[in-house]
C-alpha cells in the first residue's frame, strides 16, 4: 500500500493552508512593481510548504487553532524561500519547483537581492511581535544556524572525505533547524508543557534528517519531470551528499579513487554517470538511504507518543512516513 | 583651509567608537572556526563606520550617553556590512576597503552566505530588544527599503536614460535610508521631541544624498591607492551613476550617442576612458557634483538648527562638510 500524499494528509487543514498562501502574498507585496514581480515569481513557485504544514499541525496537535499559526507559518516559509533563492544563485540551478529560477530569469543580482528582501520581510514581521514571544529567539537562532551550516557546507564542499555523521550534522544546521523550529513554534502556541515541546523538537530533528537523506537520494533517482529539478545536479556541482558519502565508505579502494577523480574533475560528469549508477546499484545505495531515512522517521513517530491522540497528531505520524516515501 | 578628517571630528567620542568595535567583534563571533574567520575578515576590514558615528553623535546631541547607542550602532553597521558583502558579489569587486573581498578570497558562495549570516545576527540582536522600541521598526523598514532600492537599481542598471532625480530616489532607498535610520535611532535614544527627531531625519536624508554623490564622483577621480577601490569601476560594470547621468544630460547629441555605445559595449571601456575623462572635464562634471553635494550638506546643516548647541551637534555640522570634502 502506498503512503498517502502530502495533500491527502493535509486535507483537513486545507483552510489553514489557504490562509497561509493568502498571507504569504500579502506579506511579500512591494510598492515597487518590479520587486513585486520578482518576489511573486518565487512565492508562487509553490513547493510542498512542508514547514507551514508542520507548524500548523504541531499547533493543532497541542490544542492551538488560531491565526497566529498562519503568521508564523508565513515567517518560516519566507526564511526557507529566501535560503532557496540564495542557494540557487550559488548552485546556478536553472530550474526549481518546475519553474525557471530567479537568477536564470533575471540574473544573479536580482536573485541575491530578492533573497535579501525576503529576509527583510521576516525581520519586519518578527519585530512586530511581542518581545517575550519565544518564537522570535527560536527563529533567529534557526536562521543563524542555517547560515552557519551553509557556510560550513560551502567551505567543506571540496572535502571528499567527509563522514556520514559530519554530513548529517551540517545538514542538521542547514535544513534541520528550521524544520525543528517550525514544529517547536507550533507547539509553543498551544502548550507550556516542556515535555511536549521537547517531543516536537525531537520529532522535527528526526523528520529533518529523514527529509534531507531522501532529498539527496532523489537527486540520483528521481524523474526530472516529477521532481522539478535536474537530476544528478548535486554531483554536477561537485557536491558530495549522503548517498555518495555512504557509497564512498563501502566501495573498494580502486572504486574510491575513480569516484574521487569524477568528483574532482572540472568537466561535467556526464560520461561517468553510467559508471556511478552501476556503483550505486552494486552497493544498494538506494536501499541504504531509504533504511537510514526510515530509522529517523521511526524516531520521529516515537517522539510523538508524548502527545495526546488528535487528528493533527496522526497527520504528523503520517507525514514522517510520507517524508521517506515521497518521490519528489 | 581643509576640513577636518572624520577621525579629528570624532576624537571626543573615541571611547564610544572603541566600544562599538569591541561589540562588533563580540556580536559576530561564531562557534564555527571557518564562519568566524570569514566574518572577522569582513568586520576587521574596517571602513569609516559612518553609520555608527552618526548614531552615536545623534544620540549625544539629543542628550543620551549610554551603552544602548553602541548596541544599535553595531546593528546598523552589520546591516551595512552585510549589504556591502552582497554588493561585492554582485559587482564582482576584487577589492573593498583596501582588502581582498570575501568572494575573491573564498568564492561567491561563502560571500553570499556570510552576508546572510550577518543578517541573521541583526535579526537576533533586534528580537532581543523591547517590543515597543521604535528602533526595531525603523531598522526593519530601512532594511526593506535598501533591498527594494537594490533590486530596482539592479533592474534599472541597463537604463541609459535614467534622470538625476530618479537616480537620487533609488540611491535614497539604497544608501540614504540606513544613514537616516542611524540618525533617527540615535535621536530617539535621547529625546521624545518630534521636532528634533524630524530634524535628524532631514539631516540624515541630506547627508545620505551628499555622501552618495561624492561616492559616485570618487569612482571617477579618486586615487585608487587612497580610496581603496578600483577607479572607474562603476563604469566598467555598466553602472550609470550621478556624474555620468549629469554629463549625459548636458552633453551634445553626438557625444551622448558615443557615451551610450561605451556604456552598452560588452568590452571593458579602457580605450574609451581617456575620451570620457575629457568629456567630464569639458562639462565640469566634478564641479557640478561637488556643488550638488554641497547643496545637500548645507540642507543637512540647516536641519541641525533645531538642536541645542552641543559638541556632538557641532560634530554633526562638521561631518556634513566632511562628507563633501573627503577624498576617500
Amino acid at each position: 500500500m502506498s503512503s498517502p500524499s502530502i495533500s491527502e494528509i493535509c486535507q483537513f487543514i486545507k483552510d489553514d493552508l489557504d490562509a497561509v498562501e493568502k498571507k504569504l502574498r500579502e506579506k511579500t507585496a512591494s510598492h515597487y512593481d518590479f520587486v513585486d514581480l520578482a518576489v511573486q515569481h518565487v512565492i508562487e513557485g509553490g513547493g510542498k510548504r512542508l514547514r507551514p504544514v508542520l507548524l500548523v499541525l504541531s499547533a493543532k496537535a497541542c490544542g492551538y487553532d488560531g491565526e497566529d499559526a498562519h503568521t508564523l507559518a508565513v515567517v518560516v516559509e519566507l526564511i526557507h524561500v529566501a535560503s532557496l533563492v540564495h542557494d540557487d544563485v550559488l548552485d546556478e540551478a536553472p530550474i526549481r519547483r518546475k519553474r525557471e529560477t530567479l537568477h536564470s530569469k533575471w540574473g544573479n543580482k536580482v536573485a541575491v537581492l530578492v533573497g535579501d528582501y525576503l529576509h527583510a520581510r521576516v525581520l519586519s514581521m518578527l519585530v512586530a511581535r511581542h518581545a517575550d514571544d519565544p518564537a522570535m529567539s527560536i527563529l533567529s537562532d534557526a536562521t543563524q544556524a542555517m547560515c552557519e551550516g551553509e557556510v560550513i557546507h560551502a567551505y567543506k564542499n571540496g572535502d571528499f572525505n567527509i563522514s556520514q555523521d559530519d554530513y548529517l550534522k551540517i545538514v542538521g544546521l542547514k535544513t534541520g533547524r528550521l524544520i525543528t523550529a517550525s514544529c517547536m513554534i507550533g507547539a509553543i502556541l498551544g502548550t507550556k508543557d516542556e515535555k511536549i515541546i521537547q517531543a516536537l523538537r525531537e520529532y522535527g530533528e528526526a523528520v529533518g534528517a529523514a527529509f534531507q537523506i531522501i532529498d539527496d537520494l532523489l537527486d540520483f533517482v528521481a524523474d526530472q519531470e516529477k521532481f522539478g529539478k535536474q537530476s544528478f545536479s548535486d554531483l554536477r556541482e561537485g557536491k558530495l551528499t549522503f548517498p555518495m558519502i555512504y557509497t564512498r565508505e563501502v566501495c573498494t579502494a580502486e572504486e574510491r579513487t575513480t569516484l574521487e577523480q569524477v568528483f574532482n574533475a572540472d568537466t561535467e560528469p556526464d560520461s561517468a554517470i553510467e559508471w556511478i549508477e552501476a556503483l550505486l546499484r552494486r552497493y544498494r545505495t538506494q536501499a541504504h538511504c531509504l533504511g537510514a531515512a526510515q530509522v529517523y522517521a521511526d524516531r520521529a513517530k516515537s517522539a510523538l507518543a508524548a502527545l495526546p491522540d488528535t487528528p493533527a497528531g496522526r497527520a504528523l505520524q503520517q507525514l514522517a512516513d510520507y517524508v521517506v516515501s515521497r518521490d519528489w
